[in-house]
């Protein structure tokens, strides 16, 4: 028995790799944006995560007793453990302005495509209800899909208190809009037990109603900074968004080159964190799909295709020759590129340069007697199959282009 | 209730960019030497778990039934994923080497300042029994210690075949040597039924045995990496590492400026690899303490001091003055300046600074009618209260500095 979990993926060095690059990135926009970084515990207490969710939520955390009887679960999401730290550490200066990177586990059915365990990244900002709030958060995540390369990425913006007074199935049916096609939701909002004549009113008024004035605010704040209407933003009257949470503007990126879902979405959701204090705690945030925006990179060509982060294998001739072979990988190293030495003495050469090739590296470096005789090294570049022979203190301007 | 559980820990900001920082060095040093990342899931089958740590160790495994009634455990250590996924994944090119920097959970008891939860930081080649496999570690090691400032690291080493046919309870005494001084060891020793003066000689006989012709072959590759016996590497007769798994060479990482504990440690461990796939696997390892290593880099100064990856806020003087504010946070942010915009608004400028100032922040940006009426913005540094006039292109190359 040898085999992972299902639903539960083990990244091998290139999809690692990829992984890494995204995270990396976004990190580092979300600080250019004034985000720090928080990390919660795996484990929390069972009840801090039960009812947070909904009950269909409640049955997908796992749950367990620990060794001291205790009941735990797995982390479900990020914002119930961000909802604790502020209620456990009231000393955090507000507006608290963090981001969180980390895996969240979910019992979900594998066979739905859905995964067990999967990377959850979310910015927030708690504790002021200013619309710059919002603004900030859309602005960052605009900016940091543009940043990874999706140049049509658009943020659909509503606000739920266009939703006020309506039947939440209804919502719900009308949130499809853009999926299934106006025919299916007014079906769904017959079944609901509406007329045909009914639902296509009910249908109708929500896709003409106007901004609410907190809208038009929001929008004239995201012109300011240089966000164009239609273009970058766009009001979406009929978006209601799942999270039962949510309590005013909401929104979603999607990018019409990658049609098949939102790559992330968030909102205003002023009663969720408070719930530990007791307190009323305005807060607004994004949730990025971490794996679907993967998916679309990987689709749309943006990721860099790399199978390893090592550029170049330095082989080793013969016993006779490591020396100068571990001291060429030194000097390599030493001048910030990535290089790794043959190890799996003795091999013959071709295997040497066959293990390069297939992991993926770029470049090997040969030093046998006629390098040595004439104090040089050969760069072959493997998929080439050129070779090129220099002095070592070459090498570096060479790898560096 | 709003509390994190015991054991477990929450990083907030100040903590999570040290642990960052960390991460980060580790990953740039570990690629340096053509590691790849390598990520597992958190839950494994029990059954991969169990058995392979010893029955003291089983005992610390977080066991359950997940709601399809498999037994599942998380994640104790990266060495036994490891070992699945060579198993697993037959394709992977040999040697294999991969770097891994996740948490591992333990049901240590929290009393004795064990953590549940805590990262492990792992290198390992997989595949080949040549000593340049040792070498190869014990350098990247070293070097990375170095790297973060560790100017006295030391690498302790000896070779578990100096310890055949040595009872193993002797051994786990003569291992404390270092830490507890010889009197206590032979104490220890009389302990499991010796007679004082047959400890004393069974010390003795360890401490003077010769190096094996495996060490000595050792020392002379480690020599080749510019490495100075005594200086950076030690041969240690009497280290023994309490992993039962390793079979031959075993190292550990110790900096006589720090002298607490040691800060990692690893060597070869044929036996363990092979045990999902019943063939014989050759392995060798490091894994670094990311705890003491953090502590360590605390105590000796080593870690940069930031409360926040935030260096300025712009402040918000007046609605009227918005449209400025949020244009020069925009500017920062487009030239690569992490920049916060203050947006609890309204609020008064000097709570805008003093939120500044608490957060941790070098600057912040006033833009007020005297900057507007003259075009150029106020720079404060906020821990000396300097402040400073400029026209907002310059701000650049000043906050670069």
């Amino acid at each position: 028995m040898s085999q992972n979990l299902k639903g539960f993926r083990d990244f091998l060095p290139e999809k690692a790799i990829a992984r890494n690059f995204l995270i990396e990135k976004l990190k580092a926009y979300f600080e250019r944006f004034g985000f720090d970084p928080l990390e919660t515990p795996a484990l929390e207490y069972a009840q801090i995560l039960l009812g947070k969710y909904g009950d269909e939520a409640d049955k997908l955390i796992y749950l367990f007793e620990d060794k001291g009887k205790r009941k735990v679960g797995l982390r479900y999401d990020q914002t119930v453990p961000l909802a604790r730290v502020i209620a456990q550490y009231p000393q955090l200066v507000k507006p608290f302005k963090r981001y969180q990177i980390q895996p969240v586990w979910r019992a979900e059915n594998p066979q739905s495509g859905r995964f067990r365990e999967f990377i959850q990244a979310d910015i927030d900002i708690v504790g002021s209800n200013n619309l710059l709030v919002e603004a900030e958060i859309i602005a960052c995540a605009l900016g940091v899909f543009k940043k990874l390369g999706f140049k049509k990425i658009k943020m659909l913006i509503n606000d739920r208190q266009n939703f006020v007074n309506l039947d939440k199935r209804v919502i719900i049916a009308v949130d499809k809009l853009e999926k299934i096609g106006e025919e299916k939701v007014i079906a769904e909002i017959e079944r609901i037990g509406y007329e045909k004549k009914q639902a296509y009113k009910i249908l109708d008024q929500i896709k003409n109603k106007k901004p609410t004035a907190n809208l038009n605010q929001l929008f004239t704040l995201l012109r300011k900074y240089g966000l164009k209407d239609k273009v970058d933003f766009v009001y979406q009257p009929t978006l209601a968004r799942g999270l039962d949470y949510y309590t005013g503007i909401i929104f979603e990126a999607v990018d019409p080159n990658y049609p098949a879902q939102s790559l992330g979405g968030g909102g205003r959701y002023d009663n969720l964190i408070g719930v530990f204090s007791g307190q009323k705690v305005p807060a607004c945030g994004f949730a990025f799909g971490f794996d679907r925006i993967l998916a679309a990179m990987e689709s749309l060509s943006l990721l860099p295709k790399t199978l390893t982060k090592t550029q170049v294998l330095v082989t080793v001739f013969s016993d006779e020759f490591l020396s100068q072979s571990i001291q060429t990988a030194n000097f390599l190293r030493q001048n910030d590129i990535n290089a790794e030495i043959y190890v799996d003495l003795p091999k013959k050469l071709d295997k040497q340069l066959k293990y390069a090739d297939k992991k993926g590296l770029t470049y090997a470096i040969i030093i046998g007697p006629y390098e040595i005789k004439n104090n040089v090294i050969t760069l072959k570049e493997l998929k080439t199959g050129k070779q090129e022979t220099m002095a070592t203190k070459n090498l570096i301007e060479k790898l560096k282009q």
